[in-house]
């Protein structure tokens, strides 16, 4: 598979996962290294006045806004398998996507891109209904939002069946699979937390556009996206140690929205 | 004040106020009368599933199709009041309309105006601090909604003052006290559930441009729309009598995008 | 397996299933057929103003109340499957069983059983691992409680497993599996609406103390309790036509709390 | 006022407020330092899990266990006015008090005194019916939990005109007006953050049964408790001086449970 984006990669992160007086995550220092959000909506983590203040963050740090839309689940942060039909799945969907356009709108923000969130995420990554469901939704509110999907995945290929342009998306500070999924959280060995191991492990999968299982399996894909996370004890700092790696090798990290070619 | 919508008026109800197993109202008998629709956003009433059906039915129907925020209190349906400050009242106008929108588009269908419900419209009546919050994150949205107030209230200024259309609306079902404010449902006779009382009642209004209190007070107003309710004994009766007695009197009944002039 | 109850049956319900403005089901008819009520704790159904009116009309009817603990899911009405871990459920059990005990209390009335409703009533019949969790909560907060369980599920084994009485029910309206398991909502004869078939299959259960397939399967159980349904347009009819049909035939119906024998 | 507990009083703090993935307080930190702990019970912080976890920390560090029933307001934390009906209350009392309850029996535990939580303790220390209302509730379901009360306000004088056993409490952290009432959170000088500030202000307290306004008023009252918090930065060192100041002038810090006498 031919790098379309060479020299450019996206950095993302998942963001606005406060809730009322709840503090999560280190937003303010996240938005320095990455180059595009997804934003929490309401139905697993965050509330209207933290999507707020998570736009005007974006916007200030020149950072582009997706909408990360999740099960319906505070208490549970999305990541309880839920099972919904189809047409709840789009229902869910198009009711976040629009709560936080409606919100940027209050400062003039557009929001450019969708990913689903936790286990939404996971259960669609091998569901082509699931995966078609969302990409349905999505493109009824806005055809041209992009849809951050997991590489290799149900995702990408549901998004540019529905004629939606996808970006896909590798993890910097996650192991995967022979079967190109992520390394379960149970595992002992699904999170990378060594900057230079992350860092190494990011650079082989932009220069290769491939990912890399525990087992040494090389799977090709096409490597648009970088997901990395603020929370955990030593999570910027991987953050920081990846966005620098990367340009240190002359690759520009820039928003989705700026990356020169996304497959539809 | 000169009726600039001479010959036509908008009749308009809440509706999609089911949640999740619970059925509330006779949605499908109100919208063969009503012209345009209010539509619970999931705060104090609906989910998105319930959401999508009353966006349908509205299509079917040729009912406009507005967002009808609330506060997020589903137990206590946003009747209860909750002082909430000006930024996140925007918050939580915005996230309630675009949600709805993006629900809308699911059918390809619009959002064209936005009500206050329950206690947040109380509130907002007697409130300019109140109503221009709920007016500029509205507007902030989209400019073309029209905010429909209650007559004679802060709302319509407010909608006014920052650049919205405003359609006021009178009660087919409810009196009103001497200060032009609807009679308090404590009160015994904050009801009108005769339909014959109910035409005449609004026939009354529609012609004089004027609101006429329980004591017989006349306060004039723009008349542009009669709100009906489906709940209650007799309601459905009432609101189809008030529905016939306009139009036997040669006023056309139109959705509120159909109204020929709406002031700004 | 011997009756050890001769001669007397149980007949309860789920009741007090309102939420907020939102009326359920006919708990006034209800009450006047069944002996045991199972209200709902406000997880998927119902809130603590709702459960107050409810154990007051229990009461007033002389029904015994019990705990209906189900899944923290109003929009789905705990009708969707939830995975929680062992802990989780305790917790989840042990909170709702003691909302209940607490409101009872306002009236001087107690808690004598506990049902789990909907998927995780479902979930649990065939688990032993979720049984003995539901089970070790509800002895936990007060060993008297009586286990109202799926006949010949896991419920049943787990509750004497862990030292708490179990009573076993069968369904008035719903048909059998050759497994002893409910047939599946989604099947076409998972439901009995007839209520001389309702009657004669109850009669059936009752003497010959075993649950018959759709398929003609016999399988033998004890059955100490009917479950009745109130919602839907004849279930009310079934259920007084099941109690008339149960004393007809000379046998006493009692609360829970009342049953000569049930089993540790 | 006679000081019936001459030598001992108690130390209370707010806990087990984190909910679901979010995290909240200092409670290991606290746990050290008080003797009783306002537990969060799901309406407006905590959820089953976490409540587990508190009471188990609790026992572990010899506190005892009372229940911090807030309006069911997540989001706002409880720190929002909403006005409920007596009726109301005691239902949302009774849940809360009754769900802990029974959680802290999945331990072998009890509640042994209750505190309302936020805007419920302030609106119901200016109201002697919401007062009443709570205390009539608490009663109903177990006589013998102690009212932990603003000193001074119409919380002690319900708890005992029901017939509750009332500890009168201040805060070490927070000043008073001359009404006696805690100084809004908006002024300036609600909050004593210095430690030696705070020692000095508790033991005057402690030592004079009075609590002392920032003009200097002395309004004399019992003082059975001191409430200090963990949140903010350096609130737990706060709460250590006080506690240690406290000890050093010869005062035994003991349990609510352990207070000599307390007054019905």
């Amino acid at each position: 598979m031919a790098n379309s984006n060479a020299g450019h990669v996206n950095i993302n992160s998942d963001l606005g996962e406060s809730f009322g007086p709840w503090v999560m995550g280190n937003d303010a220092e996240v938005l320095k290294i990455v180059k595009s959000a997804n934003v929490a909506c309401g139905f697993h983590a965050s509330d209207p006045v933290v999507m707020m203040d998570t736009v005007k963050l974006c916007q200030q740090n020149g950072v582009s806004i997706g909408a990360h839309p999740g099960f319906a689940d505070l208490q549970g942060f999305g990541r309880r398998e839920i099972n919904l039909s189809a047409k709840e799945l789009e229902a869910n969907i198009a009711y976040q996507i629009g709560a936080l356009q409606a919100i940027a709108a209050l400062y003039g923000a557009k929001v450019t891109h969708m990913k689903p969130h936790g286990m939404m995420g996971n259960m669609s990554a091998e569901s082509a209904e699931m995966s078609e469901a969302i990409a349905r939704a999505t493109k009824a509110v806005d055809r041209d939002i992009i849809f951050l999907a997991q590489a290799n995945t149900e995702q990408g290929k549901a998004a540019r069946k529905v004629g939606l342009r996808a970006a896909e998306e590798v993890f910097a500070d996650r192991t995967y699979t022979d079967a190109g999924f992520l390394t379960p959280r149970k595992a002992g060995n699904s999170m990378i937390k060594d900057a230079a191991l992350a860092v190494a492990h990011v650079r082989r999968m932009v220069d290769e556009q491939a990912i890399y299982s525990t087992s040494g399996k090389r799977i090709p894909c096409q490597v648009d996206s970088i997901c990395v996370h603020g929370d955990g004890p030593n999570a910027v700092a991987v953050s920081k140690a990846v966005r620098e790696g990367l340009e240190a090798a002359g690759i520009r990290v820039v928003p989705l929205t700026e990356l020169p070619r996304l497959r539809h």
